[in-house]
């Protein structure tokens, strides 16, 4: 069985609120968006923020809440990128949980949550290969 | 800035409680563990289960709740592969909450939940092209 994701799916609460967050703090594009759904194109899988009754209604499942058990974490290429993009992401509507620090197990990350509460790791990570479109090779 | 997620990571409660959903219901192999998490090696992306606790203390943010409002989704190649691994993965300790039919967008999904209460749709989407790695492109 393909170890593979095709879809992340964030329930959201404000479309415009949202997009604001991804686009002017991560600087992404949409690839597609319509009244209740925006999806951006990523690293082999597509991210979906979604109005969270509509993902409710897909799913037949009531009462999803926030903040959630999971993280997302977009790493970047060098240890002085992360607090920047930290600073940019809470400019543009997100709250700061961890500025950045150096984990025990080495690299630098901080965490961010976007509008609606889920929370972006944001790491600078040395012994995960990145190649140049973003595609990450576990490594210790 | 890239469009990449660089690991995705859930919390749990139990590891070989998730272990087995992971191993024997996608048939998914870790790439590490040790005695709190668990990493897959993902479609260019690392997906990393770790007890809660943990994870919470990472993000210096306690009380995550659970089911949070967010999806993954897997997709297969073909519409008759869909229910047979929502099968599975209620074998492996999943709770299917919506058996696979056909959504008005097209293709064929439904969802289970892992014991954690984690939502996965398992999906069959003509729409979105898969390639040989599992990588997806947004199409409509």
């Amino acid at each position: 069985m393909q170890q593979h994701v095709s879809v992340i799916t964030l329930g959201i609460d404000d479309l415009p609120r949202s997009r604001r967050f991804y686009a002017e703090g991560f600087g992404w594009t949409p690839v597609f968006d319509n009244d209740e759904i925006v999806f951006y194109q990523m690293n082999g899988f597509i991210l979906g923020t979604w109005l969270q009754h509509a993902l409710e209604g897909d799913m037949q499942r009531s009462g999803l809440v926030r903040p959630g058990a999971f993280a997302l974490a977009h790493n970047v290429g060098t240890k002085k990128e992360v607090q920047p993009l930290i600073d940019r992401l809470a400019a543009a509507g997100g709250d700061v949980l961890r500025p950045g620090d150096a984990p025990v197990h080495g690299g630098f990350r901080g965490y961010v949550a976007d509008p609606d509460g889920h929370a972006w790791e944001i790491a600078w990570n040395p012994s995960f290969a990145m190649d140049e479109h973003g595609h990450i090779t576990f490594g210790l």
